[in-house]
Formats: C-alpha cells, structure tokens, sequence
C-alpha cells in the first residue's frame, strides 16, 4: 500500500521531526485560525449568543473541509447542530473517531478579564480567550495532528470528527443522538478535554467518575407562617430537608447510607491503588489548595475518596429567610441541589432510582415533595493494558521525554463513557491542558508550546496507531 | 376620698353606660386624632423614614399632655425616643403601668394596599392603615379610657405611660432602658398589644413564649470547589450544615436533643391543660389555615407544641447554588437562621448557652465556624389566679357579653417578660386585635367597633381595679 509508506521506511523520531518542521513552518496560520475560532463567542448556555454558536458550527465544518478535506455536515438537532466530518482513506483502515466540543462556558465575570475574552489575545507565550483550553484550543491541535498526519502525510487512518455545541450545557442533542443512531465501526475514540499535572508530567486519564444529579423541593405550609404562633405544630419542610440530607450520608464515615448503593462499585486492584498513590498530591498541598485538612472516606486515603470511590455533595441549599437580622417564620418550602459521584461500575440510572426510593421512604404522609433527576452520566475507565492506552503512552513519553502516568480523575464527563458504550471502544483521553489555564473562570488561556507538544504528541500516536495496525494485519 | 365617690356611689353597668355615652359624642375627634397618628409614617427599621418616627413620638408626648392631661416626656435613647408620661393622683392609689409602641412595620408591598397605608381611610367599619391595629390602633383605645376614666371621671388610679419607638425592631433602646433604669412602684403593667379568637370571643393572653434566635455560619473550602475533583475529599460545609442542625432536633419525636434543654420547663397542671384545650383549633381548621396536617411533639397534643413547649425551627437556609439546573460545586459556606421558642421557666440566655455547647462540639477540627446570638426573649406567663387577670376577665365578660378564655400564644413579645421582671408585677395583655386585622401585611386595619369594644372594656377594668384596691385598703 501506497499510503503507508512513511510510516513503515520511517522510525517515530524521524517522524516526530517532521512534524515539529511542519508546525513551526505553519504555526503564523495555525495560531490566526485558532484566533478566528476563538472569535465566535459560542457560548451555549446563553440565548443571545444562539446565532454566534451556530456560525461556530459553520465555521469548523467549513475549516474541515477546505484545510482538511474531510467530508463534512451539520447534524440539525433539537439544540445546536453536530459537527460531523469523514475523511476515510479505505475502510479497513484503523478508524479513530474524534470528540471534541466547538462550545465554550459564559465569559463572566467580564470585569475580571485582562483583555475580552473573545478578542483572543497573545502574552506571555500564552492565547487568552474564552475557550482557549476548553475546549477550543485543545481541538484545534487535534485537527492540527490529522490535518499534518493524514491529509498532507497520506497516514493509513480513517478518521470520523463528532463535535458537539453543547457540551457545556450537558450534551444534551448529542446524547440524543447518539442513543438513536448508530456510529460507524470505529477502533478507538479520541478526546483532548483533559488537562495534564504539569507541562513537565503528561498524563493520560484513565478513569472519570460518573455523576447523578438531583433537587429535592419540599413543601411545607402554603405560605410562610409565624414561628411563634405556629412552631411545633407545622413540620417544617427545612427541618425535614437537613434530616433527609443527613440520612443520604454519614459525615463520620464518609460513606453514603442509601442501601445497595454500593453494590456495583468496583475496587481497584492493590496494584492499581499503588500506581493512583503516585498521583496524590501531598496533604499540604492540598490543604494550601482548598483551604481546608483533607477529609476522606473509612478505609480510603482522600485521593483515593476523590476519584475512584463514590462521593456525595450538597451543591446549593434554600429555604426561607436569607437576608440580614432575623425573620421568625416557617418556610413554606425547602430546596436541596445534591449530586453524587459514581465509580466502575455504578449505573447512574439505577442510583437514580435507589435515590428515590430512599427519599420517598422518607417523606411522611401529608407532604408534598418532588425529587428532579437532571441528566446524570456513567462513570469510564480505560483499562492500563489497553493497547490505545499503551499506544499513547509511548507518544507522550517521546515527545514529553517523560512516561506519562495514568490519571484517576474525580471529574465526570458523561460523554466519555457514553461514546464507549454506543460504540464498544476505548475511549482515549489526551489532554494537554494545565491546571493553570483558568477554564471556566475570568483570563481563561492556552500556552502555545502546550498546543505545539499537543500536536507533536497525537501526530506521533497517530503515527504508532498506523504502525500498530499494520504490525497487528 | 372625693374622686372615689364614682366608683363606690354607681356600679359598673351604669359605668359603662357613662363610657358608652362618652365614646359616642366624641367618636368623630377620636377618629380624626387617631387619622392623624396613623398619618405619620413611623416606620422604625428604615432609616429613610427616621423623621417621621421622631416626629410621631413628639405627637403622641404632646397628645398626652394636652388631652390627657399627663406630665410627659422624651426620654432620649440610642435609637427613637421613649414617650414618658404620668397622671398621677396620689401616690397611694394603685399605679398601673401603659405599655404600647408608636412604630410601626414597613408597608410593603406598597402595590397591595387598596388605600396607601398613611392615608387612613375608613371603609366597612374598619380604619385601614399601617399600624390601625398593631399597635397604633389598640395603644389609643388604652389613651381614650385613661382619658375618660383619670382626666375625665377622676377614677383613683395613677397611670404611668412607657411607649416606645422600637417595638417593631426588637426594642433595643426600651431593653437598654429597663435594665439601667429603676421603674416607678406599680401594681400591674396593661397592654394591648394582641388579638382575641373573634368579635364574639373575648380572650386575654396569659403566656407567651421566649425565643433565642441564631444564625450559624459555616465555612468550608476557601472557595467553591468542583465536586468532581475534590467530591470525597473535602468536607462540605452544607453536609456539615445539615449534620447540626439534624442532631439539633429529631423530627420523629418532635424534640429538642440538646442536653439539658429541657431542664427547666414547667408542665401545666391536669386543669390548666384542660382549659387550654378549649382553645385548641379543630384539626380540620389549622390544616385549611396551613395547608398541612398539624404536627406534634411526641406526648403533647398539636395545640400545646406550638403554646406551652418548646419548637425548633429553621428559618432561613443558605448555600452554594440556588439558581435553575445544575452546579456541581462544592459550596465555600453554609448558613442557617434558626430559634427556639421557649416556654416559663426557661431562660433563654442559659438555652444559648446550652446551643453554643452543644454546636461547638460537633465541629470537626480545621473547621471555620461562627454562631451568632441575635437578641432573645424569655417566656411569660400570667398565673389564672393573679387577681389581675380576675378583674381584667369580669371587664370583658360585662363588655362583651362573654366570659373571656385565657390565651396561650405560641409567640413572644420579649418586652412583656422583661416589664413583669422589672417591675415584680403582672403584665395584663388585654388585646383587641382580630386575627383578621392583617397586621405587618397589606390592608392592615382595625375595627371601629373594636375600637369602641376596647375603650368600653379598658374603662370597665380601671374603674373594677380601683373599686378592687377600694374593698382591698
């Protein structure tokens, strides 16, 4: 086969020097155009920006088709559309399909920006604008990677793009989506929306929580009563929240007293708690962080509480009088916003379901209640003895000259574990942002070497992956 | 004793047949004056209104020099003055003590007044305005039968008036005062400050219970953290939150699990619960006011939780995310109002205490925390057998036609326990308020017929109480 050339008369090194020679020969184009990108506002969440996510749309699958020459369409959806592009070589090819989002979170608060976070701006080795990391600049060196390895290289890879404009408002047409159509047969699922501990230690994550959200409201008198006149023969609805809340988790334990909540949950091996151990970062480190002593479940270091084992929190709470001095009533209602993170192999569905049963049991007569399950996600990991995982291993310790370590990420990102199951795939997380980036806050940013070490690390994967397939053929 | 000769010389039909006589011919001039002092936006707790609160008691300090014919002044105070005034006789005769407040709730929501609440208007018998009930209204039904009964009959009695400007806010300046400043030697204190089951059903209040009033605030990370990535290991301040205030109270018993709490409250006796229950709402009725079946703490009917127990409530809740769908933080703080009601012979400094004991103890180390106490109240009560209360009963029995009930009121008005503590005297509550008066709401007025009602039956109980003191010496 023609097409296979390079990458069979070539070593990776060899290969890795082309690229780093294409990108630094086009890098003035590719940083404009990333600029472009980060333009459009493309904020999801907010209406009056629906015209600017759509002409985001329009651009990438433009950008795909004239400087990739991928086959491209817009997906019309109940929401935003989907970014789809083919570029297949010969469908027996390995097949990679690439996830990516086009949508970024609201820019506020304004105030805080150095320079307006869609007037992308370079400092400091550095693009700032919304989205320069999440996840605009981080798909851009993807498409960057393919557009070197597999338009102007001829490299043997088919390559499929799924990229949404909703991914920071949940995913919601793209899970539709993909519950009712099927994706073409793929080998592996490519992902850069992940960050790395630092630009000296890459990191491949491997393992994301899954999350199952909910509000509680509960109603109690029909309208605020006097807590003189009425304390004691009214139960108050928040009296009544704080005790379900309290039942759901046990603040001593740290463990969560829904029964059968566990039941699913899959340990990790001593092995594997040896290599997560690696990546916890010392206490005082995390105490500087957070402003707070680390705190832990019974029987798990926090680290270990924080990614691989199931976790509860309260997001918000709100009932009756918040302002300032005292108001003496009764609440006519409470509101709770709680979510859980779930672990391999936890359902969220079936923890949907465990949850509201525990709560109705909880419910006395008479009291009105509704318990609101908003979209949850399972939880993914990506076994260390995958091939794709051992495959991107090897790209990031080339070009990092460093072995990346697996990543045990507390994180949710629903998607992820979607892709894996609609298309029985692993689903390879490369990320190459850093902590520092400030994704979804103010001066949100994406160093330049980061984005050409992003370019560098998938072209050379995409390089390993082509040779792999072949030596495996 | 020549100004005697009325009461030994006529009974007290023929006494209320004076009053009745005396109210109808000077009906208009009471009106418009009260028009007037309802006029005056005495609005305590908002300082744009802190001219009219003063201008208000220099109204009232000049209305009881001219019309009453009392000695008065301003007592100057860290906050609105006290309207100080004395009619008296001769040192000998019993003394009663005025209490009432000249400041009034803020009107709003101003757009749900038919007539604007400084505009007094009368319609359907009733004079509408802020304050036409609590407590403007029922303090110049207190002023109208002193008029006619000390300046007008010369009935042998000494009254001393205290009105404040601050009841409204907690009365701090009036506190401040009855803690630094002895008080003239009394027999009673009398107020109207409080309402009756009906038209048709007299009542007078008896107890009232205390109240300590707190908000704890809890501090967690040093600011909202992602609930993925450190979910598990992090203790969030609302779970924390939730834990207290949980272990505060327990919902299935309905009581108070703080030790000690209960140390010091007194039980009523068989008989006085039986009387009690009389007043006891039908179940049906409370669950149409509330909207819910009414609550119990464990060995006490519904009725007595909310009048001679202790209660627990929240009254305002506060963390993290409170906006529509989904934020997956884990919240920087948490907040909560909450109080007790207190029953005789709780002290609610000792329950504030007991809480800070108790709330200190189930804090983790590491964990910011602060309680604050707002200002509380203890308990009173008047006991059935004071001949106070016997006097006070026979004036509304001959007035209203029907024997009075002694009211257990689950609310406080702090001021009362500490009248009755620094006086060493009774305070008599003898209200004319409707529960359908709409006080500290929109439309808030006052019947004229209560009006009459309460200047009848306060005439009728100062002519009985110095006819008392007459067959007493």
């Amino acid at each position: 086969m023609n097409q296979t050339s390079n990458t069979t008369t070539s070593n990776p090194h060899h290969w890795l020097e082309q690229i780093t020679r294409w990108y630094e020969k086009h890098e003035h184009t590719i940083i404009n155009e990333l600029r472009e990108f980060l333009s459009i506002p493309s904020v999801s969440t907010d209406s009056r920006f629906r015209d600017d996510v759509l002409e985001c749309a329009t651009f990438l699958k433009e950008y795909l088709q004239d400087k990739v020459g991928a086959s491209t369409k817009l997906i019309p959806t109940q929401g935003f559309p989907i970014v789809y592009g083919e570029l297949i070589h010969n469908p027996r090819l390995p097949s990679i399909l690439i996830y990516g989002h086009y949508d970024v979170q609201p820019p506020d608060p304004l105030d805080q920006w150095n320079t307006p976070p869609f007037d992308p701006t370079i400092r400091n080795g550095a693009i700032y604008a919304r989205g320069a990391s999440d996840d605009k600049g981080q798909l851009w060196l993807l498409i960057q990677a393919i557009r070197f390895a597999i338009r102007e290289q001829q490299l043997p890879c088919n390559i499929y793009f799924l990229l949404e404009g909703e991914e920071e408002i949940g995913s919601p047409a793209l899970t539709a989506y993909l519950q009712e159509h099927a994706l073409p047969a793929i080998d592996v699922s490519l992902v850069s929306d992940t960050s790395i501990p630092s630009e000296n230690q890459p990191g491949i994550t491997v393992s994301l929580r899954g999350i199952a959200y909910f509000q509680l409201d509960i109603w109690g008198p029909a309208r605020d009563l006097h807590s003189g006149v009425y304390g004691g023969a009214v139960l108050n609805p928040a009296t009544l929240l704080t005790h379900i809340l309290n039942q759901i988790y046990d603040i001593h334990s740290g463990k969560i007293q829904i029964p059968n909540f566990y039941n699913d949950v899959i340990e990790l091996t001593t092995q594997e708690r040896t290599l997560l151990a690696k990546g916890t970062p010392p206490p005082e480190a995390f105490q500087q962080d957070t402003g707070l002593p680390p705190h832990a479940e019974q029987g798990y270091t926090y680290h270990e509480s924080r990614t691989i084992r199931p976790s509860f929190d309260i997001n918000g709470l709100w009932s009756g009088y918040q302002g300032e001095g005292s108001k003496t009533i009764i609440p006519a209602s409470a509101h709770a916003k709680f979510s859980f993170r779930l672990v391999p192999n936890q359902n969220w569905q079936t923890i949907a379901q465990l949850v509201q049963t525990f709560i109705q049991s909880l419910i006395p007569n008479g009291i009105r209640y509704k318990l609101h399950t908003f979209h949850g996600g399972n939880p993914y990991r990506l076994p260390l003895n995958s091939p794709y995982y051992q495959l991107a291993e090897q790209a990031y310790a080339l070009t990092f000259g460093t072995q990346p370590l697996p990543l045990y990420e507390g994180g949710s990102i629903p998607i992820v574990s979607l892709l894996a199951e609609r298309t029985q795939r692993d689903v390879l997380l490369m990320g190459f942002g850093l902590p520092t980036d400030q994704i979804h806050a103010p001066n949100e940013h994406f160093k330049l070497h980061m984005l050409k070490r992003g370019i560098q690390t998938i072209g050379t994967f995409l390089y390993l992956l082509a040779h792999h397939h072949e030596s495996q053929t």
